[in-house]
């Protein structure tokens, strides 16, 4: 019997009457609808040659989903029988993970795209974090306990966090706090089991980067790298099974001798801020505003989400308060201002400055 | 007495009457004029600032050129006492050098520029090799020999070689056999000596790499590595001065706690081409198709370039030779093709792909 997966953070869904999104089947696999234009067959040429490629690493292979070919099953949507990729189901096993999806790169458009694309991503790229930071939250999904369920914060509030406000969510997936009170400072109780050690994230996407200073055979864009971990494992001292996975593959293209920098580029960028956590776990700072700027993103947290319904509502409930978000990240974090108004806590005048220039005439 | 640099390969010359470009006085300072909109102000604000950051530490600070303050001198132009950075002459002491210019970055423009400036910005990343490759050759010349002068394509072809050509180029610049025949295979003879060891080029770059993967100061937008050395020391078997410095900072914004994902993709790209041609000097393809392109890159070589005039119509014949480049660059390399006609060498038929999907139903 298949069904719409419990745990899925970004992407259509299938959950709802009338939605076309993936299935699962409970034993392992992951149905996923081949999109209707150029991208469902892309991805399945990427996945179809990807097992053929002698070029990949196996350490850097296990990072891909395993592919079982496609299949024609009944739509989520009533449509009909519609083409499907037969994935690896990323989720089986997992009992409560905490997931985040991240797109990575600054560009998710690649430079041979259409004019109308590039538009509509760009668009995008620059109302999200992708830009500034590198990378966006796609999505994601926090357990807090039995009784609270998920923190999942909406899709579109998700992409659109600040560079603070990434850096929080970021501590708060690692956090034992985030049980009960969200406006508490994240205590980053398990950084060290789920970011840090040898089979931690920061080491395997360490692993990552390593291969991606150097391969020359994909341009990955618009693809994201798929995190989880087990917070209830963690809590009873077991290996909380951290793991990172990239997915969505619908915009790939030949590296022709040419390293994917833009990928590369977001996936430092990401390190760096999961190092951080670990080099200063105790150093988050949350200030007054940052406070009220976090309220508002979780106005609609403390609902224990159980059911794909409730998912929905909440989502969009978080999408309403949306303009919130924008709003009070402005107040929050100043925005990459101009190198002349303050290089690295120098203020420097701009006015001064140029008056002085002028003044030497 | 000021005079136009003699070795200047991007940027406003001031060589020719009523231009406006830097000016140097043969002692060791290069006077470059303020920009007259806020570029000028930012760039002094840059170098006043940078002289005070501690954050920088020696080992880098030296990649940067040394600022002397600014002052109001009399413009190349004729326009009068205008005001000037006063800047390191890089070239000081250089009786030939070699130099690329190369600006880092598959964009040039910050998040929070204007409208106006993003789209000029984004049409020129695209149009040249900045999108594809992750930076572009500003401009450069290749000293060849007292008789034969430099190679100095012009400035617009330079910033839009394809992948295979950008290659070529960084093959070519550490080669003895441009001297005579520019259809010849570079012979690399100096890769070893100028790009290799504990202070070529490559450990320069290195080390500015380490740097950009944990510095969250800056983030520098269509900035620039000079690379530099002087041919004829490496033929006398002397040190060849090789050397990397960083340049124009007129788009330079605070880091906020993030890296330059951007310079640093960008740099990685550069590193690997780099790399490539120490592991396998002697692996330069040059086919048919490609010589023929390489020949409109060179249809205005062979001329001695002594003075900054001749260099100036040198530019403008190869531009004027544009066109053709651009063509034969669409002949000799496909562009970045969609991942499903082929990947690394596996040609898969994307119709065939499709068909077998739609065939399981």
């Amino acid at each position: 019997m298949l069904k719409a997966p419990q745990h899925q953070v970004a992407g259509h869904e299938a959950a709802g009457v009338g939605n076309l999104g993936p299935l699962v089947d409970g034993s392992g696999s992951f149905y996923k609808p081949l999109q209707d234009d150029k991208r469902g067959s892309n991805e399945v040429a990427f996945y179809t040659l990807l097992s053929t490629n002698n070029g990949i690493p196996p350490h850097i292979r296990r990072f891909f989903p395993r592919f079982y070919g496609t299949q024609h099953i009944e739509a989520s949507d009533g449509s009909g029988l519609l083409p499907h990729l037969v994935l690896e189901d990323l989720t089986l096993g997992r009992v409560n993970p905490s997931i985040m999806d991240i797109k990575i790169g600054s560009r998710t458009w690649a430079p041979e795209s259409s004019e109308k694309y590039i538009e509509k991503c760009l668009k995008k790229d620059r109302e999200s974090s992708s830009l500034p930071l590198g990378f966006r939250i796609s999505g994601l999904q926090i357990y807090r306990s039995k009784e609270l369920g998920f923190w999942k914060p909406g899709k579109k509030a998700a992409q659109k966090l600040s560079t603070e406000q990434v850096k929080l969510v970021l501590r708060r997936f690692v956090s034992s706090n985030t049980l009960n009170d969200l406006d508490l400072k994240p205590d980053c109780a398990f950084a060290s089991t789920v970011y840090g050690g040898s089979t931690g994230i920061l080491s395997q996407l360490l692993e990552l980067k390593a291969w991606f200073e150097d391969q020359t055979i994909y341009h990955l864009y618009s693809c994201s790298i798929l995190v989880t971990f087990e917070k209830e494992l963690a809590l009873q001292g077991k290996n909380p099974g951290a793991q990172i996975k990239l997915i969505d593959f619908a915009h790939v293209y030949e590296g022709l001798g040419v390293i994917d920098h833009n990928f590369l580029g977001g996936l430092c960028s990401l390190i760096t801020f999961i190092s951080e956590i670990l080099t200063a776990p105790s150093e988050c700072k949350i200030d007054v505003s940052a406070k009220v700027d976090q309220k508002n993103l979780t106005d609609s947290d403390g609902i224990v989400v159980h059911d794909q319904k409730k998912l929905t509502d909440f989502d969009n409930g978080v999408v309403a308060d949306q303009k919130n978000i924008t709003n009070s990240v402005n107040d929050v974090v100043p925005y990459q201002k101009n190198l002349t108004d303050s290089v690295n806590g120098v203020v420097a005048d701009q006015k001064n400055l140029t008056d002085s220039v002028n003044g030497v005439s």
